[in-house]
C-alpha cells in the first residue's frame, strides 16, 4: 500500500497492489513514486514493513528483510533500491512500529511518552514508544511471541504459532480462534465462549506489557479487536488479572482510556510509513 | 546503605543500617550525610529505593514511596524530608533501575543502548534502559509480575507471589524455589533438579524480556544468581525456548554475552544510587 501526503488530513489516495516477488513489487513501488514525483516533489520515503529487518545504521544488511517465512523475500533489500530509484531519504522500520509512531503523533497516543500499539489478526505484533523513542535495541520487539500463562488443563489447545505453539500469537491470534473454534471469529455469535477466552489472552498479553514497559497506554488494533465487544472484557480482565498490585490510576480509574482502540484505523499502515519519512 | 563518592574508583566505606520506621530510618540517613557533608561538599544526593514509587514530577506524591506491602512505608515522602535536610537536589528512582543504570555506566552494560538487568532474590524486581533512557512510562517496570507459560502438569506448584501466586516471581525467586523443594536454595545440591526448573522459569522471563524489549543484553542478578551454574543452564534453555525465531547474532552466536552476570556486585545498590545523583 503506497501513498503521498504528510499526515491525514494530506493523504492522497492509497494504491494497493499484492505482495509477489520482491523484483515486482519494488518495481511497482519504485514506478508509482516516480509517477507521483512528477507532480509533486518527495522529500522522503517512509517503509512500514513486515519482519523481521535489519535496523542497524552499521550493518551491511540495514534496510534488509532478514529471515521472514515469507516465501522468497528471505534477506532482501528494500530500503537500498527505494534509495537508489528516489535518490531521496528512506525512513525504515516495522509495520507496528511505524503504526504506533502514526498512533503517537496524530492517533490514539498523542501527547505520551510511552505507549504501546499491538495488533491483532492474522499474527500479533507490536511496537512501541519508551521515553518518546520507539523502541528497538537488538533486534525491534516481537510481542506477538512472548509466553503467557497457558493452563493446559483449562484449554488443552496447543497453539497456532509455528516456531512457539501457545505463544501468545499462538494462543490469542485470529487463526487461533478458527483453529480452536473451527470457525473464523466473524462467524462465532456474540456469546460464544470464544470472546471470553480471547479477552483472558489478550489480558495476559497486556499484563506482561505493563509488566515490562509500564506504558501509559496500550492501543489494540487488528483484525480481531474490531470485534469491539472485547475491549471491556479485556480491560475487566486485565484489571482482575493485576489483582491491585499496579497502583496507578490510569488502571484503577480509567482502564477505559488505558486499553483503546487505534484511532487512524485503515490508514494505520501509510500513516506509519509517512511518520517514518518525517522523521528522515 | 549509605555511601559517599563518584563511582566505583571513588566510593568511600558503606555504611549500613536496618530499615525500621520511616522517621528512624530517615533520620540516620539525614545524620550520616550531614556528618560526612561536613569533611566534604556533597553536590547531590541518589536514592535507589524499594518500590512501588512516585517519579511523576507534577505529582502531589513525587518522590514517595507508594503501595508497598513493606509495613510502615504506604505513602512515605523520602524526596521531600532529604532534599529539606540536605539542601541539596536529590536523584530519585528504584533500586533496579538505579542498579541498571550503574551497570551500564560502570559495570556489565557499558556502550550499549538499551539493555535489562533484573535481580532475583526474595523478589523478582528489573530496571531497564532503551536507547539510553531509564524505562518510566505510566510508573515503572514490574518485571517480577509479568505471567509466564506455567504448565500446571509438569510442576503442580502453585506460586509463592501474595498478589498473582504463580507470576514469574511467583514462580523462579529464592522464596519459589524453597517453598517448592522444602529446602533453602543455598542447600540444594547442584545435581538436585531444582536447577533445571529454575533455568526453565529463568529463560521463560528472559523470553519476554526479549520479546518486549529487545535488549541488547540481559544481566540476572541477585542472590539466586550466585549459583552461577544457572547462567549456562538458562542461556541453553532461552535458546532452545525461541526456537530460532528471533535471528541475532547476540542470541545465535554470543549467547555467553548476552545474558550475563552484573559486575558491580555488592556495590550495585549504591552505586546506583550514585548514578541517579550525577543524573540530577
Amino acid at each position: 500500500m503506497c501513498a503521498v501526503g504528510t499526515g491525514p488530513d494530506d493523504l492522497g489516495a492509497r494504491v494497493e497492489f499484492p505482495t509477489t516477488t520482491p523484483e515486482e513489487t519494488i518495481r511497482r513501488v519504485v514506478e508509482f513514486f516516480r509517477e507521483r514525483g512528477k507532480r509533486e516533489k518527495l522529500s522522503a520515503v517512509g517503509v512500514a514493513s513486515f519482519g523481521p529487518i535489519d535496523l542497524h545504521p552499521g550493518s551491511p544488511h540495514f534496510g534488509y528483510i532478514t529471515s521472514t517465512p515469507k516465501p522468497g523475500w528471505q534477506n532482501t533489500d528494500l530500503v537500498g533500491p527505494l534509495r537508489r530509484a528516489l535518490g531521496v531519504p528512506v525512513g525504515f522500520d516495522t509495520d507496528v512500529n511505524g503504526a504506533a509512531l502514526a498512533e503517537g503523533l496524530w492517533g490514539a497516543a498523542q501527547k505520551l511518552d510511552s505507549f504501546v500499539y499491538v495488533t491483532i489478526g492474522t499474527g500479533i505484533g507490536g511496537g512501541g514508544v519508551v521515553e518518546k523513542k520507539l523502541i528497538h535495541g537488538a533486534l525491534h520487539p516481537e510481542m506477538g511471541h512472548m509466553n503467557v500463562a497457558h493452563d493446559w488443563r483449562q484449554d488443552p489447545f496447543a497453539g497456532v504459532c509455528p516456531f512457539h505453539g501457545d505463544c501468545w500469537e499462538g494462543l490469542c491470534s485470529g487463526p487461533a480462534i478458527e483453529k480452536r473454534w473451527g470457525k473464523k471469529a466473524e462467524e462465532l455469535p456474540a456469546d460464544h465462549p470464544a470472546w471470553e477466552l480471547e479477552a483472558h489472552y489478550l489480558a495476559l498479553g497486556v499484563m506482561n506489557l505493563v509488566s515490562t514497559l509500564s506504558p501509559q497506554r496500550i492501543i489494540l488494533g487488528g483484525g480481531v479487536m474490531r470485534h469491539q465487544e472485547l475491549f471491556p472484557l479485556a480491560r475487566q480482565k486485565t484489571v482482575e488479572l493485576l489483582k491491585g498490585y499496579i497502583q496507578i490510576p490510569e488502571i484503577t480509574e480509567r482502564i477505559d482510556e488505558y486499553i483503546v482502540p487505534p484511532k487512524l484505523g485503515e490508514n494505520a499502515g501509510v500513516l506509519g510509513a509517512i511518520a517514518l519519512a518525517l522523521g528522515c
